[in-house]
């Protein structure tokens, strides 16, 4: 294995001080537990957004931190779920009052977790809610999953999300439009190559040089099939047909009601698209792949986009949501109302995504 | 090999056809032949920044195209220089009147074709200017390059000089500027895997599952020497160092002289770094090297750097100048003066590098 990195159990550590070292302006590293937050927390009168889970998917989640996306991120080990008193006391850290939106991306750990720190935290008189990102369309109850994982709409439910606390959204009304974002992106990905978790010193999973994993998770963990490697141009219209043929998919999730204090289910249904549809695109490497690469995907993607008379306006392109050094990419779909683009197109400062700033 | 492609003869086009439908309030497309260019060019009055060079390197060139920046880059085939004329009618698509400055890495064929552009551009009555960026402290006289490679402190110069053109300098203050910055930043790069050239098939080079090359370029052509891997504070000590105490270092280079339609002998001494100076430090992803590795590596540059009572008092950390899905980085040191902060600082608006606005 062939990494920069000093120590094996040190990894995470070393990566939270680069970035404390490098963003003092905008972020905080907490060690012990480990979060990252906003250098001005708490912010005065804004509910607070905080995300977290595995590390490894960098940007995601402490390259978010900042003005208009997270308040703070919680890492945990490489692809492991963060631990209750991490999000518990970052939820501290930047709570102002306003009250904590816990943003979980829909593994068994992770939201487990959070469902505590969500417990702990309203014990203490934070108001808080969790609103779980579950968009992935490639496979249903997987490896280390019940349901669908979360993927791609995670980054952009963070942006948008955000953005609208930093206008003055309140905690239910955050809520609302994370559950949104949620409801209206779908996404998929694939993978070319493994990538080496670490501690674990090999590559998670073998794939032939002649070989991709089509739906694989950001973990590398199993997807809806092997196939041949094929062009850019079939993979991408595998996976838009995928997220576009997707059919209204019922869920039920649990969420924190903080009148009686307790977890209720709640029926969450997410439409299809259909035509006449505005959407976001975003278009992912999962870290190895070169940007240049994702042009060729995203071209394609506007070509079947708008053959549904769907109409991509805006679009994100990069690694954003990684697997450590994976190649592959994702591609996330996000059907966008006013409030969703006007929310998108508002100024962030983050170390991972900045504009109008 | 396995990449996201579609026909080999087409690679280029294909991203660039994803960019002009990705970017098109910031930049256009011109096909044949091929150059990026902004989408408001030519800007009535200002100096026209141009750079370009092999494909392969994205985000740079064609991803800094926008204002504050480049306003025209010219892609050749992957890793392979390009063709005067797409530089000549590059220039002459974004010359307001101001003229334009052609920043041009240190490869032969890049530097000989810029020639020939410069010289086609002045029989056409355009003013133009070539400055060569020579600054990878690894190797001299290298496989494609007589003296010093140009390498990260292009990306640093595109910045700088871009904003200084906005803010109304004349071309000789902009080629001022840029052999300024270029004589103050020095670079080293290092590869974990080789990359592979998608016309070629098959890896650049062969790098055994327990080495790496030291003062690699990016074209994974030869670097100082291949050893065994070590801990990225190894790594990063062994390159910081070589960059802090690299020697006065003085050649001679080429450059236009417009008043006597001819070339002319310039002899640069770039200075060393010294003990008080504050500097940029750029730590780049090869492609393939997650960013979280790189905020380990950017750690280590800062406590190195004060340890001589050198400052870092700005960052850039990511893939901004790569060799396709390669996986190691390079670090860049740019000694900074109040000039060179201020066009720093300023807004810009590209695909790859954007704040400010």
């Amino acid at each position: 294995m062939k990494k920069l990195i000093n120590e094996l159990d040190d990894v995470v550590n070393e990566q939270l001080e680069g970035m404390a070292v490098a963003h003092p302006d905008l972020l905080k590293v907490h060690f012990d537990p480990k979060y990252v937050y906003r250098a001005d927390a708490p912010v005065a009168g804004k509910v607070a957004i905080v995300s977290g889970g595995g590390s490894g998917h960098e940007p995601m989640h402490g390259g978010f931190v900042g003005m208009g996306m997270l308040d703070g991120a919680c890492p945990g080990e490489i692809f492991t779920s963060p631990t209750p008193d991490q999000m518990y006391e970052c939820a501290v850290a930047v709570n102002s009052g306003a009250g904590v939106l816990f943003i979980v991306k829909n593994y068994t750990g992770d939201v487990m977790n959070f469902e505590v720190a969500a417990e702990t935290a309203s014990a203490e008189g934070i108001p808080v809610q969790n609103i779980l990102i579950d968009d992935d369309v490639a496979v249903k109850d997987s490896l280390y999953t019940a349901g669908r994982r979360g993927v791609g709409t995670t980054v952009l439910a963070e942006k948008i999300v955000g953005a609208a606390a930093e206008a003055g959204y309140d905690l239910d009304q955050c809520a609302d439009l994370c559950r949104k974002v949620n409801s209206n992106g779908r996404s998929m990905g694939m993978a070319i190559t493994s990538c080496i978790v670490p501690a674990a010193g090999k590559p998670t999973f073998d794939l032939p040089d002649d070989e991709i994993e089509m739906g694989v998770g950001i973990h590398g963990e199993p997807g809806q099939k092997r196939m041949k490697m094929a062009s850019a141009d079939e993979i991408t219209t595998m996976m838009v047909n995928e997220i576009l043929d997707d059919a209204a998919y019922t869920r039920t999730v649990r969420e924190w009601d903080r009148e009686n204090n307790e977890w209720v289910d709640v029926t969450i249904t997410d439409e299809p698209f259909e035509a006449g549809d505005k959407v976001i695109a975003f278009v992912n490497s999962m870290g190895g792949t070169p940007v240049s690469e994702l042009y060729a995907v995203y071209a394609k993607v506007v070509e079947l986009c708008e053959a549904r008379d769907i109409q991509v306006v805006r679009n994100l392109i990069g690694p954003y949501i990684t697997s450590l050094e994976m190649q592959g990419m994702s591609i996330t779909l996000l059907k966008a109302d006013d409030e969703i683009l006007k929310f998108w197109d508002a100024p962030v400062n983050t170390p991972g995504l900045r504009w109008g700033v």
